[in-house]
């Protein structure tokens, strides 16, 4: 199975590895960890080195998508000392089901999972599981970097400040952050960051430099900084820098930016870590099984939009409870008025179309989540190298699928992961 | 009390931070994270800022010695899906406790344990909690930045190998690290890297940038490089820079890099890395609470000899499991015979007094760990800062003491520690 030979590079939140458009991409089987060995040695010779330098390149990308901490300054999530909340297992011939993939071709779950460079996918069809598979050295115990999926914890903590009156979503961002008066978000509301409608100058161009992505990489710390670097050495100060371009709330642009913008408002208006809001209310009452955790820049600001690093399985009592409207392990994590304003009534369709990506044709965006407008009432989070959480309440399933693919961009596999979903909806009915 | 009001700067494995010798010592009040208020906004003032640049200097470093992850890379160290050995509590009155301390003022435990700047102790006795305290924000649940305890895993490690026949400890080190034929360990056999008698140029001057400890300290990333740093930017690769000076097996000399090689040696002998090796040996099998994690240089090589991070519990369960000869928690973790040799045969004591630490009279090292040589029959893993695992065969107790005070030396606290030591031994046989 070939199905993704060659592609084209679409536009991406956070390029971490990015191709030249229309390469041909190496062959699952050529890039596993297995397979390159990488950092398998003491020390690992030059060749099978990765580090900060690195880390973002492909192959490489694929070790640090299970080894970031190994990188970077991180903070905990911890899950704490309850008891796991055990997920009950119902295995059913899933990986076998056929289907006909986005070229009209029949393939089948476990060749879709292969050939889409998987490392991980839990499904659960009313909360059990039924499809739990593993590959490239990942293990359920292994935290993978979500890359902005984050976006989508950090768009919920907002949502339910907003529900609690902890923050007004009409109240302008720096009523939370007057350090952005002189920015692009000085005169925007905070509804508009959290619906990424807010309009801002970030170009995220991979192969120039003076685009705001290198930035962001910069300053975070995500890339190396290149020799007598001057520029911003925090993403806080970084996101100051960024001037505001055309008018707030006219269109949905994916920008990354708007969700380190609405983590900082969490934080204000919480008055706590992203790390400890995510800990206290989410791991530590869901009955995770491992500690989540999240990179950190130079003063211990959090990647709110693209940082957090988490288990297949964790991730999937996470959407079991979104499905089951704000409770999962006897615990109200969310209150089901925000989880419907965000999934049921979902974003603005129409403004959806300026954001330029007719892959996800009929979609919205709200509150940092993807709703899909379809039949089945379906939502997701989405990384942009393959990492999902996908929520179809008519098939009460939770679908949690984790990749390192070498493009980035979701638009690389959207159209087969379109497919996939629907034949997981019908394989979890059989 | 004022304890420790002026005292002299003595050596110390790994200066982190320093402070000019005879200087007046802040009150530890003055230094508590309560009080500094250290990275609790967001983001931080310039003023409670920590970060890499200063987290080795006083007071940050009281933070980082709680958050060390959050400013460096690291590997995690994982307890697994087993049941937490739960350690029974039986509190007594031990705080208050009443002895003469070394100036032969009468104190109370709970004094010793502020006086000392202490962040946590754990007493068990017959393996139960009679004695448990947090200060200084820290958590049960906290991983402390341990120092030179570190050391003490690395050598018991080592000797269970050379138990096991996969390490010898009577070859050369370049029979398993070929790379070091060009160093001072070209021809020092693997026992003089145990017990810190080979022979090796290494001086720790704090205030002489071209003593080898800078050297250590910006090639492992514990220190920011300077500007237009050209030197090593590895562990591996800095320990290949070290001379010979004067001969193997003539003294004992207290050397960090002494561990970072046995742990080389550890890793090429077990064919895994140290982080693993702690998780599946150790961690994994005693019923820990909490992961723990070790800081990794830019290679992924774990600090062998400074960068473990755990909790207070989790090392009373370590220091229970060697009380009562290698076994807890119904896992056998150590063999008798490893145990024996190292804490009851111990190290050479003639040897010992070449190594310039008369506050430690009567001691020897050996597989890296502190033997008192007392009635007792007591031993001790030590950090620079006050961490310790003190174990007393005849008092059937285990203290782990978490510390951050002011001076980079165990000969800062030394004569007090012993003191507290015979008076909590007195205690807990009330």
């Amino acid at each position: 199975m070939h199905l993704f030979k060659k592609i084209a590079v679409v536009s991406a939140a956070l390029c971490v590895a990015q191709l030249a458009p229309a390469q041909t991409l190496p062959s699952p089987e050529s890039v596993s960890l297995d397979k390159l060995g990488l950092m398998s040695t003491f020390p690992p010779t030059d060749a099978q080195r990765v580090d900060l330098s690195n880390s973002y390149k492909y192959p490489q990308m694929r070790f640090a998508a299970q080894h970031l901490r190994e990188f970077v300054p991180t903070r905990n999530i911890r899950h704490g000392s309850a008891a796991v909340a055990v997920l009950p297992v119902d295995n059913k011939s899933i990986g076998s089901f056929v289907f006909d993939d986005d070229k009209g071709n029949k393939t089948t779950i476990d060749e879709w999972f292969k050939a889409s460079y998987g490392d991980a996918i839990v499904v659960l069809h009313k909360g059990r599981i039924v499809y739990e598979r593993y590959d490239n050295q990942m293990k359920p115990w292994t935290p993978h970097l979500l890359f902005s999926v984050t976006k989508s914890f950090t768009g919920l903590m907002a949502a339910q400040l907003a529900h609690e009156g902890k923050i007004d979503p009409n109240a302008l961002v720096t009523k939370y952050v007057p350090e952005l008066a002189g920015s692009a978000w000085g005169d925007m509301p905070v509804r508009d960051v959290m619906d990424m409608t807010g309009a801002v100058r970030f170009r995220e161009v991979y192969t120039d430099p003076t685009t705001e992505i290198f930035g962001y990489n910069w300053a975070s710390g995500l890339m190396p900084r290149p020799p007598g670097y001057q520029g911003k050495t925090n993403v806080y100060d970084f996101l100051k820098t960024l001037q505001k371009e055309g008018e707030h709330g006219a269109g949905f642009v994916y920008r990354t930016v708007h969700s380190e913008v609405l983590g900082w408002i969490v934080s204000r208006a919480s008055n706590k870590h992203w790390a400890d809001l995510m800990s206290e209310n989410i791991w530590q009452k869901l009955g995770m099984e491992e500690d989540a955790h999240v990179m950190v820049d130079s003063v211990g600001t959090p990647l709110q939009g693209a940082g957090l690093n988490a288990t297949a399985r964790d991730l999937a009592r996470f959407g079991e409870m979104l499905r089951r409207g704000g409770e999962f392990n006897g615990q109200r994590i969310f209150a089901k008025a925000v989880l419907d304003d965000t999934f049921v009534k979902g974003g603005d369709r129409e403004k959806f179309k300026a954001g330029g990506m007719p892959f996800r044709a009929g979609y919205s965006y709200h509150n940092q989540w993807w709703m899909l407008h379809n039949a089945d009432g379906a939502y997701e989070a989405s990384g942009v190298h393959g990492q999902m959480i996908h929520v179809n309440p008519a098939a009460e399933m939770v679908v949690v699928k984790l990749a390192s693919h070498p493009v980035a961009g979701a638009g690389f596999t959207h159209a087969m992961t379109l497919k996939a979903w629907a034949a997981l909806a019908q394989a979890v009915r059989q």
